[in-house]
């Protein structure tokens, strides 16, 4: 019988006369971390160690690098599975981590998302479009400001508004008054539209103030929050989707550091894993750098079909406007939420005319 | 009455032309994230949002661009700072976190080493001298064959024991089996040789999951851990160091991406403020790439007088030998903890004797 692996791809800068040792130096820092000459139980030298699998040159000093890694070092917590991924390695200047594959018992063991594309769309009423988002700004505005833009969001007729991912339990916003008063005026301009709108507010902290954000959200009638797990650690992101089945998660990519891990697979791949129902990332001509390519390929792997592992919905963000719609929607489909912030609540007070507009260029796109 | 600010240092690619748009892009997307035209708050305007203080140009299209964020936006939360400092900032491939200067009322929140270099020597019996300290490896033995090199490290006279940061709680080593038994065989050891060796178990998993592994390990009469902040996530890192007052915390940079944020910064300034007692970092010249440059200011800034905050012991470590030890002692001096784990190892049988040589080596070193 033999060990079950996961296969971690790395692109690594090397010359054609070191990638072989350099290939076999990166699967022995992502397991043992020692000479294996050092090492005498046969078991860990061919179940434990990682194993070399493929080197391809694509050419320039560049290679791919296969390398596959024991299940059994991961366990079943995502923590120590980033850890065995690409931990040491990210201290590494020549290497960047550009896939990872999968074997089904791991897949099951993380479980991606519980609701996924399918349960967004029940929720936020959101059938055979596109979804709509926007965002709570700028930091530093009270709870009742904050719960005034939101309404007026709303009345605009959303799907979603979810926080800035800067609003955390700061003074001059806590967590819970702010919570409160989302909620109420979502729901109060929600009864008025008739479309369920949902507020998303973002957690922050610990675990155990995660867990009380999360509490008072449900106290306040929310199924949906957004998380960092950069900032969270990813076995606490696990632990809440375990503990509260019945909320979906929009991760947000802060600190996702694209440099040394590839967008597709951190945002795409790994959060969809983790258990994000929704992905947030910066599309391409926004205010960050990333490709279309980049952006395409992040898309596909929130959505394309994984074993058991249910679809996340991708989120492009960051400085869109209501004129890129079009365009956007033409480029990611129908199975994609369309997030416009800073540009709706430039409209002042036009902001639910403008919120407005965006929900019709949505519904009403037609498609190329 | 002036906002407290704390000032964000990055090192940021551009041309002279776009440099002060560039720096103005970041101050923003690092505090609201929305175009300031559609801000009508003054209270926001003047205290939340991000100031650009100063741009330095240093030739070659590089720049220093000194932010300064108020201490308000990230409150008392480690990881809400974390984003505040440099989240969205890292999706950008133009930037790099070089440095920050922190108010002295938000140095004294987060706190720093709670026991520091201080508190390692009363308990590790390193009194006027390095410490040493090495690893338990391969991942992939069962707790007896740990406890059994745990032991015989020990005999050889030696301060810590650490765990591989790879060790969790996997099936074939789970955590409470490996540290009652490496425990009780250093606690054997040390009562032999009179020196009171420390065991450093690695903490994993989720909030909930490490403190139960703190329990586990206190009961079993440890005071020092490991932590990987970059994956157990940094709120959860203040939380235990709260929690656990008289547990001393070793720092792994496991994760820490070292191309976007500066070697010296994360590791030297940002573990110690979050309370690592000691830092482990890839020393030059061993399996990882920093250069003597980078490991001599990040030591520096591990010990440097700092307000109130204590200072934190660096361990330089990564593929270290016996052979490098005069060398490393003279570079960084006696307030620094030398780690040599797979060369001791190496040793097979005579790790005992390889372990009081490097404990001898240590004691008796010459300083240049």
């Amino acid at each position: 019988m033999t060990t079950a692996r996961f296969t971690a791809v790395y692109r690594v800068r090397a010359d054609p006369a070191s990638i072989a040792a350099r290939a076999q130096a990166i699967a022995v820092e992502q397991s043992v971390e020692m000479p294996l000459s050092a090492i005498d139980s046969p078991h860990v030298l061919s179940d434990i160690v990682g194993q070399v699998e493929h080197i391809a040159d694509h050419g320039g000093g560049l290679f791919e690098v296969r390398i596959g890694l024991a299940v059994a070092t991961a366990g079943d917590d995502a923590g120590q599975w980033l850890k065995m991924l690409f931990g040491n390695t990210s201290l590494h200047a020549d290497v960047v981590l550009h896939d990872v594959e999968i074997p089904p018992g791991l897949g099951a063991a993380f479980g991606g998302p519980r609701h996924g594309i399918g349960g967004l769309r029940r929720r936020g009423g959101a059938i055979g479009r596109a979804f709509t988002a926007s965002a709570l700004k700028p930091q530093g505005l009270p709870p009742a400001r904050l719960a005034e833009l939101a309404g007026r969001f709303a009345r605009g007729g959303i799907d979603f508004v979810k926080d800035d991912h800067g609003l955390a339990d700061q003074a001059y916003s806590p967590f819970a008054a702010r919570v409160a008063a989302c909620a109420e005026a979502i729901r109060q301009a929600a009864s008025a539209t008739g479309h369920p709108t949902r507020y998303v507010p973002s957690l922050s902290g610990d675990l155990d103030r995660m867990r009380r954000q999360l509490d008072a959200a449900r106290a306040a009638g929310i199924d949906c929050v957004m998380i960092a797990p950069m900032i969270a650690g990813w076995s606490n992101v696990q632990a809440l989707k375990a503990a509260y089945p019945d909320v979906a998660f929009f991760a947000h990519p802060t600190l996702g550091g694209a440099a040394r891990i590839a967008p597709a697979l951190l945002i795409g791949r790994l959060f969809r894993l983790l258990g994000a129902d929704a992905v947030i990332f910066p599309n391409h001509g926004g205010r960050f750098g990333y490709t279309p390519q980049t952006c395409r390929r992040l898309a596909q792997r929130a959505r394309a079909p994984w074993d058991a592992i249910r679809p996340s919905v991708p989120v492009p963000a960051g400085g869109m406007t209501l004129e890129r719609v079009p365009e956007m929607l033409d480029f990611y489909g129908p199975d994609t939420m369309l997030l416009v912030g800073g540009n709706l609540l430039a409209a002042r007070e036009r902001l639910t005319e403008q919120t407005a507009a965006f929900v019709r260029a949505v519904a009403t796109h037609l498609y190329r």
